[in-house]
């Protein structure tokens, strides 16, 4: 157990350790055990409980998707929104739970893991369970409680999977997106997973990425990319004279309170990758952790902000938020660099990274409806290679493990849009589409006591 | 002090013990510190600590309760359903803490603690916090700080308090619901909480509840039961034709973060509730019992969701949400178990369970708003006794203890809803009903700028 | 590193020892460590996780302001306060990071610390990230990381800025108010810290205030005041026939959440302002101030409906909202005390000066939208007194405490807010304010797709 559980982590620090020479200081029960007063028991308790506790917070993120997106739609797909996003997690719950983690995280060669089902409490910590003291060595030497390190892996999960409903929403029917999101937290993303924090060729090449801006957000806008290419933009989203009908959030106050959830779950999102709290050096990255991504999220906002006047024509509230996923994302792969003000070079650039992507898609007429595609892939990427530019490392390793994930990622989530499409069609109606899916495919309105206004074409 | 503050856990843990021979290795400061590394103070820390954030979290439940009922009752009633919840959580803290704890804690004999008023930081700690640093050891002996348990314990009362406003909303006068969450705060909880987690009579007879799935939610459910049937459904719910007036939630948004909002408590309410932080034990227990909770609930989710279209006609979002409570609910009463399939089938059941419950309350024509009952008193029976078909144990002990819960709760509620109808009258008039009580009985309007649709009959 | 970041914590306890003569218990690895069984690493870790646990709370107490807010304004200008919100806490966070906290914490000598730019990671603490482990004793020697403490201030200057937002909403112009945001948050706020928790002349002189009824709660009630003075009522506020124009809330689920949100994060506010979690001692004093906590705000809200029914004709929702908040800041100068009883008190009465505040706002024609200067002002006057009556001490030196920060910051404000008002114009033109800010200023609206009621004068 102790092993495969620890590769994640070994994987991270070595690649951390070609850049920051701190491959001693990080290794819990390691280089920290020697000449400090933390025992291994009590270290065990500090990183488990870091483990649950960030892990409840990134939880906490799938609300913060949910009201992001089921506000930013309009009101007329708010509902089926709430309905995909709890449906996403708990089907990646209980996919991560049958077979993604040990695809991910166990016996992991080059490529992928075991294909065993069901992951556990060791062996070692039943027994202990049971009272027999005689495992507790065994149980300690882990570092951490098995199943903590599985919730903990398990809301990542979630979260690649809910960047994808968002961009395809309003359009999407709703059991192929459920199945497509079954393939993702069961197939997709854990082998994305075994080949960089299980181990696998991409971590032997020296790729790093702290807390997934390319494993875990890169992942999720390639997928939802891919869907977006198939299922098409929205009806009348662009005209035939050229212009875009603006489709601005439908509740303000819902997707803004989406973005602030974002926020408080990415200092766990961030600080919690650090997958110890064992020992000072520890709890000082994650310290620095969680200020970078604050300052990197703040300045998102505030790039973000600034280049809307110019880009759109007005200080744009979708922008600014959007900003600060993008600056969050952004710090996600580097967030443990100890000159902080990198990290607000690196949110302000992610601000306007993403905001730039925006108008693109834009022009290239793709219709991504909160903007996640710009936010979580081309701030994801941006962030990927500045973790090398602010702290030194491999930049073309990082280029190469942002383009590998993206083929991989790309290809199989279009292959799987389209087989879906042509088995089972991925597309509402046009009729559903205009009547909205709350009234049409679901049979429930999001407010349906207020009047709403007819929409404008 | 050390004595009646370790009595919850020492309940909880016989029980367990029957279950799991897991005795010692649960006893904090005992088994453990014999060959551990983790000092007692340090223990202290981590068991009172996590005792305080998993505590706050659980308060956020209330705003969850709130949420969930809010967005589901009609417009027109939804502001008194923030007023009614905000006071349940002020009215519960303060019973609890002037007479509740004592009652369920302190000197617990077989049926009933001590009627002494407030509850206070042990003399020992204020010693030690005046600087005697000879009070030390005394106040560790006690394994957290006394509030903490204190606050701990106080976030379950408001739970249970919580259920009952939903199911007995839109036609419950404010001020007799306020008397009713005072009786049932610094009373009849406390009372079944002697009986049980205080070491009373239905401890003894080794009744096993680890978090409270009868203990909270079946005293929550029983005493909301007795507010429905003596308040009546809402005018106009089951009509003279037979057939039942679709009531879906109002603001599915709110209601949705609501659900997410409990889901995320509900780790700090199951895990929390291992008591204690300070051995690789607890930790691993704790580790394991976030684990469960959340398959369950997904596993909720999937079950309602699916049986919903047999039993309901459609995907039904609110089957679904609500199913998501109910798996929530039947794992609280054994969500230590390691053998974490269990959890998915206990969810599973438990989503099946609240669904079909929801159908029959509809036959029986009992009108329950939010579907609390369903969730949290069917579900919980389900999973009082699912606890010992997964773990082994006493189903009959268990069915016993359900089936004293649910005489004395509901007797007594029925009773003291029976007399202040008698006395105050607990019903809205016709008039302020079709109104709504927010501009009848409050003067305060939700969304007092919104045009809103004239509500159908 | 290790004197300058010990001076906030020494300047409470020099403060609280004053009163309580627990000079000794409070201070981390000197009392202690004595004959503690926590090793200095370990309450290293503690101290740092509970600065990044609880800091990550009270970050989002930036969301409840929002939602208060945005809840409570116009529907037509709920978008403004959205952006406005999301805006005060990225210039909040920045301004912290480049000039805040030196000004704040660094090298303070009576009136102020140092104009460096910039905060960041310790020389040792790159040190041990580096692999050196003899930076290891450095480092802990400072009790906890740099950064943690960096960050949990941090969000405390956030929730001054915060106050502001809401008092003088709906018709101040976004530039403006950014431009003062980032004078509070880079000068004000850290000159009245340093003079306090900076060890300066105010600490000096004994002044008491654990977790900021003052300091923060003062600074950010006396800044709006000045501001609501300046920018003037709304028009039609106050009516010619002297009547006043009712503006409840315009959503209430979303102010209630705010609530909800702001209640949560006081345990984090409060209780992290311990400053620290490596002792016994600490444990249990964090315990009583999450109970004092809970109580004061629970007293808050039942005390302010007690008085709504006389004051304000009725039971009054808002009146019982924001008595929690006041009951909340009203705990916030003293919250360890002992005797919790004094919690209730002082949170009944806290409501109730919020509410009488509220009152008198009105006669004096002063427009305060969501009632901050009376839940945070007002209320923060009474529990910055309250602390020396509940736990004795010196009451002069707390009113002189308070007159001096409400003469400094009064001033100041003032000035900057007519300042800004002759160069740039700080209110909207009296157009945009009758459409909204969220059409006139910043082109979208908050629920774009609602049919609203025309507004009545």
């Amino acid at each position: 157990m102790s092993n495969l559980c620890s590769r994640r982590r070994t994987a991270k620090v070595v690649g951390l350790a070609a850049l920051t020479l701190a491959f001693l200081a990080f290794l819990p029960g390691l280089a920290s055990a020697a000449d400090s007063d933390v025992g291994l028991e009590t270290q065990f308790i500090f990183n488990t409980f870091a483990f649950l506790v960030w892990g409840a917070l990134i939880m906490w993120m799938a609300a913060g998707f949910t009201m992001l997106e089921s506000g930013a739609v309009r009101t007329k797909n708010a509902s089926m929104i709430c309905l995909k996003n709890i449906g996403i997690y708990s089907i990646a719950g209980l996919a991560y739970f049958v077979v993604g983690y040990n695809l991910m995280y166990v016996d992991v060669g080059d490529y992928i893991g075991t294909l065993e089902i069901f992951y556990s409490t060791s062996g070692d910590e039943i027994s202990l369970l049971d009272g027999e003291e005689a495992a507790l060595a065994a149980v300690i030497d882990n570092g951490y409680a098995v199943m903590s390190d599985w919730f903990f892996q398990m809301v990542f999960v979630a979260t690649a999977a809910s960047i994808v409903s968002g961009a395809i929403a309003e359009r999407i029917k709703m059991w192929p997106f459920f199945l497509f999101t079954l393939v993702l937290t069961a197939f997709i993303y854990p082998v994305v997973g075994a080949w960089s924090w299980g181990g696998g060729w991409l971590a032997q090449e020296g790729f790093v990425d702290f807390a997934g801006a390319t494993i875990v957000h890169g992942t999720g806008g390639w997928a939802a990319l891919a869907g977006v290419l198939v299922v098409g933009p929205r009806l009348g989203k662009f005209r035939e004279d050229g212009s875009v009908k603006p489709t601005p959030p439908s509740n303000v106050l819902i997707f803004t309170l989406g973005v602030f959830i974002l926020w408080l779950g990415w200092f766990a999102f961030n600080g919690g990758s650090q997958l110890a709290l064992g020992s000072a050096a520890d709890a000082v990255s994650m310290s620095n952790i969680l200020v970078n991504t604050n300052l990197s999220a703040s300045a998102g906002v505030l790039a973000a902000l600034a280049v809307s006047r110019p880009l759109l024509g007005r200080m744009d509230l979708f922008a600014g938020m959007n900003g600060a996923i993008a600056g969050l994302v952004a710090i996600t792969a580097g967030p443990a660099i100890t000159e902080h003000w990198w990290a607000v070079i690196i949110g302000a650039v992610g601000g306007l990274v993403c905001t730039l992507a925006t108008k693109l898609l834009e022009r290239l007429k793709i219709d991504d409806v909160v903007g996640a595609i710009p936010a979580h892939l081309a701030s994801g990427i941006w962030g990927t290679l500045a973790a090398t530019i602010a702290a030194g490392g491999r930049f073309h390793v990082q280029l190469f493990g942002v383009a590998a994930v993206g083929v991989f990622v790309f290809i199989l989530s279009y292959v799987v849009w389209r087989v879906m499409d042509a088995l089972l069609g991925i597309r509402v109606s046009a009729q559903v589409e205009r009547l909205g899916q709350d009234a049409g495919e679901l049979g429930i309105e999001s407010y349906p006591e207020f009047v709403l206004m007819p929409e404008e074409d």
